[in-house]
C-alpha cells in the first residue's frame, strides 16, 4: 500500500460507554462520525456535547473529539479514535440559518437535511410526496458549504436528494445507506443517485445495520461484499466507505425515540414492524466495531486490490475530511 | 524597541459599524476584547454570536474573530483587528458548569464572576455583603482555568476578587477598572487588590470610561498616565495594559440595561445618578479607536521607556493572551 490503510466508520450511534471506545481501539478505529441528534433543537444538541464532553475528559486515552481531517491522523499516532459530530435531523438548527456556523464552531461536521419525514430543509424518505428541497433549504445548503458542514442525504427522498446535489457547490454524502439494486428498502439509494452522488465527488457509506441489508441479520459477508463491488462499478471504489449504523448496546427506547421523535403520539416503525419493532440482532460478521478486519477480509475475497480496500475501510472518508471540513475559500 | 509594539484594548461595548471598524485601524488596534453579554442567558449569548458572525461576514477587510494570541500577530500581518469575546456577567452559563467549555469553544476568552450585584458564583461590587466565592464559582474557576476561560474581576467585590486570586490555579484579570488610590469609585480597585493581582501573573486594563476617571470627562491625560506611573510602582509596568470601556456610538438604553438588567423593575444608576443617567463624554484625549497614540505620547511624557510603553498599550495583553487562551496542560 502506498498510503497507510486509515479505519473511519462514518456512522454510529451506540449507548457509549468504556467498553464501546476499547472496542474501537480492538477494531483499530481512527475516527467515527457519531450522531448526536435525532430531533433534538440547539439547547438539547448542546447539551449532547456536554455530555460528550464529559466522555472527553474520562476516556481521554481511548478518544478526543476530531474537528478536521488530520485528527484522523493524530488519532493513528495517539493510538485513540476521532469522534467527528453529526446530526441526522436539521433540528439543531431549529429556524435559525446562522445556527449552521455555531455548530460548525463547536465540531458539527454532518448534517441530514430530513430524517424520515419532510423538515425545513427536504423532504424524508417515508413521506408520500417530496417536492425537493425548500426555499429555506437553499439557503443552508449555502452556509453549510460557506463552513464546512457536510449535506447527507441518508434519511431524504430521492428528488430531494437529486437536488442538493445539483444545489451544493461541494460534494455532498449519503453516510449510512445501501444501494436498493441490492436491497430495495426505501432507505436505500437507486442507481441514479449513486451515479450522482460520485459525480458530485461524494461518498456513499455502506451500512451494516440489518434493515439495510439484504436478508437482514442473516445477510452473508460474501452477498455484502459483492454489492460493494457492484456500487463499486458504478460509482467507482474511492466514492465508497462504511457507514455502520451501529446502535451497540442501546435499549429499543432509543429507536423509539429515532423513529417517532415529537412529531407523532402514536408508534412509528420506520424500517421495522409491529412484530420486529426494537433494534434487530447484526449479522454475526459485524457485531460490533471490532469486525473492521473481517470487512477488509470480505472485500479482497470480492477481489478488490489493497487500495481499494484501504480506501473503502477509511482512506475515502480521510480523503473526503480533508477537503470538506473547512471553509469554501 | 525590542518587540514590536501591539496595540490591544482589553475591552469596549460600541455600538458596532464599519465606521468604528475603520477607527479601530486607523487606530492601529491589533485586537480588542469586546462584551457579548451583559445579563444575556445563553441562548441570548448565542444570539450575540450570531450577530458578531454577519459582522466578520460583512467587514472581512477589517475584522475576524480571534481565539488565540497568534491571532493578534495574524491582524497585524494583515491589517485587521481580532476581535476576542468576553461576559461581563456569568449569565451565559446559566446554571450548567458545563456550557464553560461549550462557550470556550465558541471563542470566549473572558468571563467576570459577577456584575455589580451577587451572582451565582461571586459577589459584584455594589452589593452590601460580600460572602466571597461560592461554591458554585469554586468549580467554575477550575473548569475555565482548565479549558482557558480567563477569570475577570472587573466589577466584582474586594472579598470575592481577592478569593478568586487565591481560588484559581491561573492568573485572573481586571480588564477595566483604575486604582481607588487615584479615583476612589466602588468599581475602582484597592491597593490591596492591585498588588494580589500582580503576584498572581494578572494584568489591569486601565479604563478611560469617565465614572472610573478622576474629574470624570475633565480628567487630564497627565494626571492618567501618573496614576499609571504610581500603579507602575504598585504593580510592575509588566502588569499593566488598556481596557478603556468605550462604548461608543451606545444609545442610553444600553446603560441602562447594562445597569438594570433583568434583576429590577426599577431604574438602577450604577455609576451615574439620577442627573446624570446616560452615557458620559469622553474626555477630549480618548474619544475613540483613534486615541491610542495619545495614550503612548502621555505614557512617554510620564516617564515609562519604550519597552514599557509598548507593554502597556498591547504588548502585556498579548503575553497573557498567549499563556490563558488554551487548555491548562
Amino acid at each position: 500500500m502506498s498510503e497507510a490503510a486509515y479505519r473511519i466508520d462514518s456512522l454510529q450511534y451506540c449507548n457509549w460507554s468504556e467498553k464501546i471506545f476499547t472496542q474501537m481501539r480492538e477494531g483499530g478505529l481512527d475516527a467515527v462520525h457519531v450522531t448526536i441528534a435525532y430531533h433534538e433543537n440547539f439547547r438539547e444538541t448542546v447539551a449532547r456535547m456536554e455530555q460528550w464532553n464529559a466522555l472527553f475528559e474520562r476516556f481521554p486515552h481511548l478518544i478526543f473529539q476530531g474537528f478536521t481531517g488530520d485528527d484522523v491522523r493524530l488519532a493513528r499516532d495517539t493510538e485513540r479514535t476521532a469522534i467527528f459530530y453529526g446530526f441526522q435531523n436539521p433540528s439543531p438548527i431549529e429556524d435559525d440559518i446562522r445556527l449552521v456556523e455555531i455548530l460548525h464552531t463547536l465540531g458539527a461536521r454532518f448534517m441530514q437535511l430530513s430524517y424520515n419525514n419532510q423538515s425545513l430543509l427536504a423532504t424524508g424518505c417515508y413521506e408520500a410526496e417530496d417536492p425537493g428541497i425548500t426555499r429555506m433549504g437553499r439557503e443552508v445548503i449555502a452556509e453549510m458549504n460557506r463552513v464546512g458542514l457536510v449535506v447527507d442525504m441518508s434519511h431524504s427522498a430521492e428528488r430531494s436528494t437529486l437536488e442538493a446535489m445539483e444545489i451544493s457547490a461541494r460534494p455532498i454524502v449519503i453516510t449510512h445507506a445501501n444501494p436498493a439494486f441490492w436491497h430495495p428498502a426505501l432507505r436505500n439509494k437507486s442507481d441514479a443517485v449513486l451515479k450522482g452522488l460520485a459525480e458530485t465527488g461524494g461518498v456513499l457509506g455502506f451500512s451494516l445495520y440489518p434493515h439495510h441489508l439484504k436478508d437482514g441479520t442473516d445477510c452473508t459477508l460474501e452477498s455484502f461484499c459483492e454489492m460493494v463491488a457492484r456500487a463499486a462499478e458504478i460509482m467507482g471504489a474511492e466514492r465508497l466507505g462504511i457507514g455502520s449504523d451501529l446502535c451497540q448496546d442501546q435499549p429499543d427506547s432509543v429507536v423509539e425515540w429515532m423513529r417517532s421523535g415529537r412529531w407523532t403520539k402514536n408508534v412509528d416503525y420506520g424500517e421495522g414492524s409491529k412484530d420486529n419493532a426494537g433494534f434487530p440482532p447484526q449479522p454475526e460478521w459485524f457485531r460490533d466495531n471490532r469486525d473492521f478486519g473481517n470487512l477488509e477480509h470480505g472485500l479482497r475475497a470480492a477481489g478488490f486490490s489493497e487500495t481499494d480496500v484501504a480506501g473503502i475501510v477509511g482512506n475515502n472518508w480521510l480523503r473526503f475530511f480533508d477537503e470538506n471540513f473547512g471553509p469554501d475559500y
